[in-house]
């Protein structure tokens, strides 16, 4: 049984009519990309694939979920919106001919709903060649608003049903972290690693990952970013996963460093001081306080105990159907925090190329006290025997 | 050990330059994201996650890998091009500030290589907020061209050690594939299918998945692009897998259909006339005829047989680094079969909505003589009594 129905996308649409409305726009259109589907995916349960989409949500008229030439079949079969409109805009970058292939363009699209004014979200992703032929049919670039900052709010506080799949991601994201300290001997690749976690996650429930997960090692634990390598993990030596599973959409993650056989003391060290701040953050992060303020206080507790030089970012960012979404939490952060906002507590230090390590779980803002944890196993310096 | 060295990847950036000395360019740019990763890794072995990515290929001066904000770590210890720029642009998604960041601009690059006209590969791809940038730092859109025409031609014929890429990875692949033939029962789920697959994958040697992965089963079956769900898979109907591992940034790809108890006899007669044609690709995929001319004869032998309404597309798209890369195979394909060139054979078919599959696997041109097969386990009608 899912836990996002039918009624759940209606309101969606529903609520992004209103703004486009209040905007004095006919439309909001979302774009989405294989890699970057959450807003398609907000709207439509739809999901790109090599192809990429958008949602046209009309003041006026049905909403239309917009595909490429190939995906017509998955789409029908996944999208919460019955209309679906193909552009050949959407095909994906190899570039097919579809011979005898005649679909409508953007100016078809454009005097169909009679737009004259649309706001578009995803307003950077969306490539060139796209908005070159939006633009055209919309009479002028004048007439494609940017609209992510209007969209955004819809989705900043989520409901409790995306609540429940949050946690249900993050339920599945803890079984693949299990199954890594089940699983982890010296001699195995980072990339042997993150299929076991995998394997694990999608037998919780997972639809697939969260998003690229990885598992970096030694020297290459210093990489906030990454992808994992044929590296042989060995012991000694900081071992960092980034390991998420991905339900209904929604995206976890959980980042927690290991070391195997005997852990220097100064790493051990430098572990804790990531642990302490990323509990820390659980306990700042309240409802009417400023995002920037919470920040400067982690950093500065950083800093105290001596490793101001370790710290890259954070300590938050905002997480949803992406993993990492708007907004981040920096210490120029001037937005307040509220109820119901969900973020990645994720704090990541490094001791210059040497090596480095990620605290990462998924956090509540609740209206009243401390934010509520989304998943906390191994939340713990794991030394294993091994 | 790598198969590639950095040789090699110092002669892809030379072959490179020479293109763009040809077509009177001061550079050829090339630009990727996390799901289209392939042409900066060509030239750099970096690949990109969250962030976007490019490699600045100058006539005069040192190649520069660009990147954003966050990546410099990750990307410092992969890629083979040192000199690396980092640029606001190439940020992710969820457009963090990075107070205190000052990083150069487009118009530093331009005015550092002193560059007046440039060749820009990946072109669909870029979004409009970056060209604009780059187009304003260029003088004008005249000054930026679309390049993906001229750079292609460096990696459609692939080398040896390109060649040996893609056979690791169709090896990998069919691992994932034998793992799933062992595992599969009644009621296991779509995505904990595909996890198995990643599992085996990554522990012969993958780095990840070559794409998303998916198994779609029973009505689900019937969709060519897919990914898989929390659906069952069930006794009788067909369970369709396209299933492929990377190595060293080159993608596999094995698609085979799987029935479970007993397979109806319209579906096995169905699923033969697949794989007689797909057999018949590798037949025909011969140095020095015209692609187009292929795909007309397979897609004639399945309307012969009395299944040209189930034909989707096909029979082949190009294959590299990305999967699906160009060209696609299709009858209105002008271009010549050449020695070295790289496709799947990728033969999907549906009945309507009611079901569907693929038969896919790597193919290489040969300068003489037929095709040969880069992956062949499982290459059967796969009925297995569970």
């Amino acid at each position: 049984m899912s836990i996002l129905t039918q009624k759940d996308f209606a309101c969606r649409i529903e609520q992004a009519r209103k703004v486009a409305i209040k905007n004095k726009l006919d439309a909001i259109i979302v774009f989405s990309t294989e890699c970057e589907p959450a807003q398609v995916r907000y709207f439509s349960d739809y999901w790109p694939s090599f192809e990429t989409a958008a949602v046209l949500i009309p003041v006026k008229g049905e909403p239309a979920l917009i595909i490429g030439p190939e995906s017509l079949t998955y789409a029908s079969m996944r999208t919460k919106i019955p209309n679906i409109i193909q552009i050949m805009d959407f095909r994906e970058s190899s570039q097919p001919d579809y011979p005898g292939s005649k679909l409508p363009k953007w100016t078809d699209v454009v005097k169909r709903y009679r737009l004259r004014k649309v706001g578009l979200s995803g307003f950077y992703l969306v490539p060139y060649v796209m908005m070159v032929n939006l633009a055209k049919a919309m009479g002028g670039l004048k007439n494609v608003i940017p609209a992510d900052d209007i969209v955004r709010p819809l989705y900043m506080q989520k409901s409790a049903a995306e609540v429940r799949c949050l946690k249900a991601a993050a339920k599945a994201s803890e079984a693949g972290f299990k199954a890594i300290l089940a699983a982890i001997r010296p001699g195995m690749t980072e990339s042997e690693l993150c299929g076991i976690a995998t394997k694990a996650m999608t037998a919780a429930g997972a639809e697939t990952t969260g998003y690229p997960i990885w598992c970096c090692s030694g020297p290459n634990s210093c990489q906030a970013i990454s992808r994992p390598t044929m590296r042989k993990v060995k012991r000694g030596e900081i071992i960092h996963f980034s390991i998420g599973a991905k339900v209904e959409g929604y995206s976890a993650s959980i980042g927690r460093p290991v070391v195997l056989g005997k852990c220097p003391e100064s790493t051990r060290k430098f572990l804790q001081v990531g642990l302490d701040a990323a509990n820390m953050t659980f306990d700042e992060m309240r409802a009417g306080r400023k995002a920037g303020d919470v920040a400067k206080k982690i950093h500065q507790f950083v800093i105290d105990k001596g490793y101001g030089d370790t710290l890259l970012y954070g300590p938050c960012h905002g997480t949803g159907q992406m993993e990492c979404e708007y907004p981040f939490l920096e210490t120029s952060s001037q937005y307040m925090l509220e109820g119901g906002m969900t973020f990645m507590q994720d704090m990541f230090m490094h001791r210059g190329t040497k090596d480095g390590f990620r605290w990462e779980d998924g956090l509540l803002v609740k209206a009243h006290g401390p934010a509520e944890m989304l998943s906390s196993y191994g939340r713990k310096i794991n030394i294993l025997d091994r």
